[in-house]
């Protein structure tokens, strides 16, 4: 292990926001303050974009009541961005970071933004500039790897299991066939946190639907059926990322990103689509509806998982722990130590080139052997990430008998 | 006024479900309790569906601990219905109301369910039978005449404001042009909300598009490229009603429910719609993305106005007091009596004639001249029914000069 080098250190946010997000921010800004070693701390606004552009904010000089606020607002205070460095543009970044004396790089992000950590890490050992850059994990898919589970799923999984609890009772009361499509491009684990929302023997959703699992049209329809054969309504919970067995996605505008994912957020397609099949297999007069969740699942402010914030500002705090206690890069990851009320976890610092890119799926043993639901075995899993759920209530029913 | 006659009580929710409807059972429950008028309390399942099966509950011998937890869960407790009745089906809820000792007839919900029982009030007084039938108001459109507002407006707002608020964060971390559409057929009460989400200088909504006004797409795309050139992003608030010139709606599945009413919300058509116009003529690679927030609007756990909720549990106390006070008919109706800090509410009674069928509109006043976009003058009728909204924080960027 080598010495903490003196010197400063530069922040960003990047990839799709989170509930927490700034929790990982704020643990950073509250950290180095007490390690003599990190002279300043510069926020870049916009990730790696504003490291280029040389947008820098001091974030030493915020006061500590504005970063308690900040911390528990939704959405990366620093602003975030989607980019791929070129390799000229990694180049120029080292050029920015010695003229600036930055020696130390936090990046907090998912998959993506630990490949772009990793890449500028990797260049910082040819250049023979020590650079210590460290990957602070943020994602509400929950799909990085070596990690238990990722700051701002808990958040995220919140709102879904709300989303349900609230539509599961909407869906009682005006009964019909309701789809709804959760985030998650590549895993299942915000789709198949839906499950929290069943209380009561027939609540929804009733069907689970996760991109680990291909996707058939026709078993589709055919549960489907049963289900509002069974119960006389249906809730449905379908990740954005179904795909087919081929790996082509059900619906899609065909857009795609500087690192190359299709955009599957931000359109109503899928779930209209899968509204529009249901109806022409099971009658035009059906009532069929479709809600996709979106954006609100990821930035909603004041519905937040305490558990999901405590960690999200732990992993900010350990990163500047590692930097200066000699480790040279990393990501930083969570482990779960305990189960149940038990629950407590711990984290360690593993090779960035482990995190990057490459994606976790949910376990196929939470997944039911017809492929169309999550058992509940899963609660176990994601209970303690989430929390408390508002509490809801029923009337007993007391009937009166027929005259 | 007549003296209150001795007879049991049916009660029915009809309509789209909300987050405090059921207050206003409870209300009802409560006070009904205190009279010795009204012997029975039958709760009907899923509105005048159930009165017509004689699926009844005996609501008086609910617990008040599950009272008081139904009052705060969302959607519909005794289920809902949209349905019309034939002048068949009329004459025989008249004989089954006849065979249950039934002469209080209490029916909340929306202008529809209004309609519904100034029907059955109407065939009563042929029927020679004293029947005293009472509308108890809830609406997230906010759209019943002869009220100030009505109750399940203030927690769908506050969901809306919310939602914006998250959203504007967002966008202003990842910018683009983003459209969320907001639930509000012939009303842009719940459209107008979303200016709550206004906090600093360049926050969204920029632009607001609600039915009162006349879509126009030209004038749309227009809009949103000089917003877009102002800001670098653009968040849109448009109403799932917006319409043309002859009253058209700009995207629709033709779908039409018994009361006449074309199906807008469960689908992302329109959304996609204006995201797609928005894409052709400002660039493909722009950014652009819609939401529509869709059922959970109207029925997520957790989020309400505690202003809306104490109202709610008011109206159906009301109905209740009115009824056994010699009132033989009428819609109770929400009067504003002081402003700002003194805002404080009244009830009074109103002809069901009055309440049924038609739509209040959102006074062109709160409307800007261009018709895209909300006065901030609406910020004093709607913050007193939303009540307060999370705290949200940014950072002060003290910004370091460029080397």
């Amino acid at each position: 292990m080598k010495k903490a080098i003196k010197g400063n250190a530069v922040i960003g946010q990047s990839g799709g926001p989170t509930c927490v997000i700034n929790q990982s921010l704020v643990g950073v800004i509250e950290e180095i303050k007490k390690h003599s070693e990190i002279t300043g701390l510069y926020g870049a606004l916009h990730g790696v974009k504003g490291m280029l552009e040389e947008d820098f904010i001091d974030l030493l000089k915020e006061h500590k009541s504005t970063l308690e606020i900040v911390a528990q607002t939704p959405s990366s205070a620093l602003g975030s961005v989607r980019k791929k460095l070129t390799k000229e543009e990694c180049e120029r970044l080292f050029e920015i970071f010695k003229k600036y004396g930055v020696h130390y790089f936090f990046y907090i992000g998912g998959n993506d933004t630990a490949e772009t950590t990793h890449i500028i890490n990797e260049i910082g050992k040819g250049e023979h500039y020590e650079l210590r850059s460290f990957h602070i994990p943020k994602t509400i898919d929950n799909d990085l790897l070596e990690n238990d589970h990722c700051p701002g799923y808990g958040s995220a999984a919140k709102f879904v299991a709300c989303a349900f609890m609230g539509n599961n009772l909407d869906n009682r009361a005006l009964p019909g066939i309701k789809v709804n499509i959760v985030m998650g491009r590549h895993a299942g684990f915000l789709t198949a946190a839906s499950i929290l929302a069943r209380k009561w023997e027939g609540d929804g959703p009733h069907l689970v639907y996760v991109p680990e699992v291909p996707f058939d049209m026709d078993q589709f329809i055919a549960d489907v059926e049963k289900t509002y054969r069974t119960y006389g309504r249906a809730v449905i919970a379908a990740s954005e990322g179904i795909h087919d067995e081929q790996g082509n996605p059900i619906a899609t505008s065909g857009e795609r990103d500087s690192h190359g994912n299709i955009q599957l957020s931000g359109s109503g397609a899928l779930g209209d689509l899968l509204a529009g099949k249901i109806r022409s297999a099971l009658g035009e007069k059906l009532r069929v509806r479709a809600d996709t969740f979106g954006y609100l699942q990821r930035s909603y402010p004041g519905i937040y998982s305490i558990v999901d914030a405590k960690e999200a500002r732990l992993v900010g705090r350990k990163a500047v722990q590692y930097a200066v206690s000699g480790n040279l890069d990393g990501s930083v990851a969570i482990n779960r130590i305990g189960e149940g009320d038990e629950y407590a976890v711990e984290t360690f610092l593993t090779k960035l080139s482990k995190v990057a890119k490459h994606t976790k799926s949910l376990d196929k043993k939470y997944i039911a052997e017809e492929g169309n639901n999550i058992k509940d075995s899963y609660l176990e899993y994601v209970t303690p990430l989430v929390g408390e759920l508002p509490e809801i209530g029923r009337l007993e029913k007391f009937l009166i008998p027929k005259k």
